[in-house]
């Protein structure tokens, strides 16, 4: 049996549920796990479904006889089969703790997705690619952002790359990028937003006196610290810390809420509607 | 408009989502939010679903119109008009952190139930029960724990009594008064089932030097602590903390489950399959 | 035997733990917790330590005798008998659910202070305060700001009161005021400082699709929202609440960190440093 | 600047603080943070120092003034250099999650020892410690656990090592050399003691119903999973994982347990008394 993810958003109607679940039964699917849930607040309606269906699964007999619903309620919709892995690429600059945490993650088999390429404006990383044999593309600045950026979505375009991650990456992305990749790059902010916004977020943090920190997971947007929010975690934190302590302690609370995070859109989780996601999980 | 909250359980097979949710929308009702899950360890079907009904809501067509798929999948199920408060009664004994729990949230609109009437073996709470006006029946065990608890029993039916929340209640129920309200009365366990069982478990646990504390609401069954769990909360603990300290920390945490546990069901999320629950929101 | 928390705070030099616990033996008393921290960063030593002291205890003797290592050291310093609890007022507007928050804690023994009397700017919560035997005293802000505040700094004169606590209370506080009880007023804050400023930060963060929510307690002093932060609480928040449940969940962390933030207060573990605490406990 | 971590465990009695502190002043030492704690229920005094002193800082000197309060006050005590780092074995079977766990936040500079040996009852796991750059030594069980636990007492003795981890080790240790290693092998259990003894703990969890599931990290002794507890950790889960899923949740908490344990130790925070451990941090 293959496992399939259906996702679809629209505005809320009566009767899409029996809609759509009357389609994946018809194909001869078993639905195992589903969450729906109308934002009333903005009138939308979402869902998303896990179901088992039948070898050989007719896929386009399965778009064929989803299309007329799908346009009678006006959706966005998407089928997702489990056992294909999302590409997913990393940018990674000199600062490599993000870096390894995916390699180990993805090598002990806990990040459902395939590694193809690791991109860097630095060669520092690139025995550590080496290392777990992932091709490595070294990114350089010196000819402009505009040749640079160019460069990299080359090399996306080569890897069939679905989603692009932010390990730690020194360099801002333009708008045209940003829109090209529109909710298909992720990354991290120090803290949550718009808090401690400037340099040194933890210095700040630690003269405030703050007795929690956190981070926050977003796509990239324009404004590389405000795309919508995705995952935030948070850690509490003793007064006896030092500001070292404090860095340190940010270090890994943006570490592991990138990987939840990444974990969320591998999982199909994450919809997106206008600034903010609504994860269904 | 007016919600309802609808919960199935039943075998799985194909289709039964599209069977229910074409039924709701045939009724004129639009669904906002739902949750459906097969245990696939066990090949057990579960929904709950939310949705919105034009008034009047023809309720008796709604059940003519779900008798026959009820039959075809041989469903459990239930359905729950929102506006319908749980009506609730509390048994207790002298210590009464938790009657005062209750009885505060409840008065501050943050638990949807009813409290119609309070049962103790013990008359010192009486005043409290008056305080909140609330009316208070003295249960004596003195005749010996079957006439109390056909005395218990008669009042939880004249009061039309849904659900029994045991707030410290220090007399174990005998095993036809929990038959007779299987799953429906929830008591709370100190620690997590089935560590530190027998007497003063906090002082166990201190001797033990455990880091961690927790309480475990389930349903009373034969044994008061071994029925289906439906909520548990934890509270780390510092080893600087002394015994009595840790007894506190423990009243609270209780405390807590307890509500969590109680908010559960009031909301018609929990599922009782076998020995165990399935809580789905 | 009585117990006394020593607090104490100075530059750092070295030394200063073996004379301070010099004094304590000497006096014959014997210290059952301590902990000192120097925050390297701003060169500051703290202490806090809890001891047990020999019936009857020779306050005077004692003072005499630290008197030279305080001024040796120039520490700020106090000692308290845990025995003597803290005379806490509280100002409350129409909404009241912090307040029966604080009145059942203490009633239930469970905040470690005394509660001589309520102010509010509202007549609404004087049947509150009648049911807890707790004299309340209305403030009219009919003839002005400054003849408000002055009658309320009359009455916290006359019952000796050692702490304020808002507990939502609508009417800010003038400079005057909040210098003359500097880090003497807690007041809470939602969300995280400065997150969120202005109008319906629920409904902001709802619109932002934040995965967190939180509070803040701290010092009001003139920027009402942003003194000394002594505590932080935060709350995980699913994507399928509403803006309505985000409003409800708020209000119940906000009140727990009032709790904490006056426990810790109670607890005299709070220093204040600057614009920053340092909780030692 | 070199920094010093003093231990100390005695019966409680008047002034011990301050003939320590005293005997760190006069050293021409710095405290920088202590934390003091008398376990008034077992009537036991116990401080954990970090200090900074001059260099070179006489050490010798040190002991000679220390031994005599030592002798006077019936001290178990210990220093320890901040800048030496404990010498800590893996002892690890086919599974290898933590391993690699302990080797990448090794790597990455996050536990503050040295690894300078694994050693195991599988050779599948050398090429993962040829990969990190770490003498594996295969310990062959053929000829039964008294000469394979020779061999490995052997290795120990060799590399000088402080400290044995247990990273799923799938042979339990004799009686012999859990007493002579005694408070010095660190292992993990799933769940919290003694919850789930047996064969297959997340089915029985699965089928209990758990909300939430958690590790221990506990000292070695006789029986394997009864030492002292160092530290647990615990997860909420779903009820709509499944038993795998649940499995796999398992592994991340132990795994994340395991590592909070090993800094606890590395940090000299860990004071054992009888059959628990005071961790003062």
């Amino acid at each position: 049996m293959d496992r399939y993810i259906l996702k679809v958003a629209c505005p809320d109607r009566k009767g899409i549920i029996a809609a759509v679940t009357r389609v994946v039964a018809e194909s001869g699917a078993n639905v195992l796990d589903l969450t729906q849930h109308t934002a009333s607040d903005v009138d939308t309606f979402m869902l998303k479904g896990l179901f088992e269906a039948p070898e050989p699964f007719d896929r386009k007999a399965f778009d064929a006889a989803f299309a007329p619903i799908a346009e009678e309620y006006d959706m966005h919709w998407s089928l997702h089969a489990e056992s294909r892995r999302e590409r997913v690429a990393i940018l990674v600059s000199r600062t490599n703790h993000r870096l390894w945490e995916l390699l180990l993650k993805h090598q002990d088999d806990e990040l459902a997705c395939d590694i193809p390429v690791i991109l860097s404006n630095h060669l520092i990383n690139e025995p550590v690619a080496r290392q777990f044999g992932i091709p490595f593309y070294h990114v350089d600045y010196g000819e402009g952002k505009q040749k640079a950026e160019a460069r990299i979505r080359k090399v996306l375009d080569e890897y069939k790359i679905d989603l692009v991650v932010m390990a730690r990456y020194m360099q801002s992305l333009s708008p045209e990028f940003t829109r090209a990749w529109e909710n298909r790059v992720i990354n991290i902010h120090h803290g949550f937003l718009p808090a401690f916004q400037g340099a040194k977020p933890y210095h700040q943090a630690w003269y405030k006196g703050v007795k929690i920190i956190g981070a926050t997971a977003h796509f990239a947007n324009e404004d590389l610290d405000q795309g919508p929010i995705i995952a935030q975690e948070v850690l509490p934190v003793s007064d006896r810390a030092s500001i070292r302590q404090l860095v340190q302690m940010g270090k890994d609370v943006e570490r592991r809420t990138l990987l939840h995070a990444l974990n969320l859109y591998l999982s199909h989780s994450v919809f997106v509607y206008g600034n903010r996601t609504f994860v269904l999980n």
